[in-house]
């Protein structure tokens, strides 16, 4: 084993969420240990990309004995951060926001879910998937009690150029950002992930088109 | 100018619809052409990395003058096949389904969105961004009528596991999956895109962790 932390690059951070849910999976099976043969069978991967992979957080696999699943499990959530609780706000009630709030387990990703706001007048005082929606001019007292560090952005790139700088002078420094905003451009020091979704059907059409051929 | 075709990496096909995207504005505020260091500052890359992927596909660029704004971005729209207008059916007109049905410009993306079939009796027979909901079980007659390509799948990992082995029955070769169901595992000769907002969610608490160290 090596508690030397190598670099690990993003690429490889973006695979571990698949590795963390097929764990998952296997601990809500009952299954207790598993090669990393067995685990690149059911995943579509090599035993060597598995091996290569969880390297780089130094190994967690006893040669003979493969992978405790649990154990595994909770070396993945710790890496990814997702052991942890950061309080997070969604803009926006709409079709996506009501989508992301319903379907979303945000509390298995690392963060909880405290509000929701919205500009819609119809919306505002009702409740979805369990959360409060207040109106938008409530963000800042909002973000004075609760402190929350991240938000998932739902509402159009329009509102979006009005509303960072806002997040930002309240204090949010994660954005799960669906909108075409390019948030990272524009400020220092925050953490972006944008889910690009008309990129996702743009690369779809160059793999269809790579089927053809 | 190379005319040979080099390979690439889907990890520069990723990046070009946001080139798309930034050209596309471009065009649209009436810029005709940009130099690569323009076009870097904007997109907060640098003109190395901008040079080096457009190369991949022979340049386009002229020393000197710099890239022509609507020939790049047809270059871009016909690497990536958006050119052309492929049909596709969506599965599920719930919250996601209504979320992508109303908001995603399939047109632009190299996909003509045909119909959206539903299980909820309430749904079927109404309408959603302009497109029909038909019920589940209308699929396969309407494949053979109209032959889409492709299939949006708004819909539970459940009933992907279920509709998916139809889908491939009638034709349907790519997959824009929102569903944790891991569609490339089971079939060959296809294409999948993953959209797993709950791993970007992971993802973002990685790198929210990192922000604070």
């Amino acid at each position: 084993m090596n508690s030397e932390k190598k670099p690990v690059s993003l690429a490889v951070i973006r695979r571990l969420p698949r590795y963390y849910r097929y764990l998952a999976d296997l601990e809500r099976a009952g299954t207790t240990k598993i090669s990393s043969k067995e685990l690149a069978a059911l995943m579509d991967l090599t035993a060597s990309q598995i091996r290569q992979d969880l390297n780089y957080f130094g190994g967690f696999g006893q040669q003979g004995y493969g992978y405790n699943v649990s154990g595994l499990k909770t070396e993945i959530a710790s890496i990814l951060g997702i052991n942890q609780s950061r309080g997070m706000i969604q803009l926006g009630a709409g079709n996506l926001g009501r989508a992301i709030a319903s379907h979303i387990d945000f509390a298995t990703s690392g963060f909880d879910l405290l509000a929701i706001f919205e500009v819609d007048p119809k919306l505002v005082g009702s409740h979805l998937g369990g959360h409060q929606i207040l109106h938008v001019d409530e963000i800042e007292a909002f973000c004075r009690q609760q402190h929350p560090i991240a938000v998932s952005l739902c509402i159009p790139e329009e509102a979006a150029e009005d509303l960072v700088p806002r997040l930002i002078a309240c204090g949010i420094k994660s954005f799960l950002n669906f909108t075409h905003y390019d948030i990272g451009i524009h400020y220092d020091n925050i953490s972006v992930e944008n889910v690009y979704i008309g990129d996702s059907l743009m690369t779809l059409a160059y793999k269809t088109a790579a089927l053809e051929q």
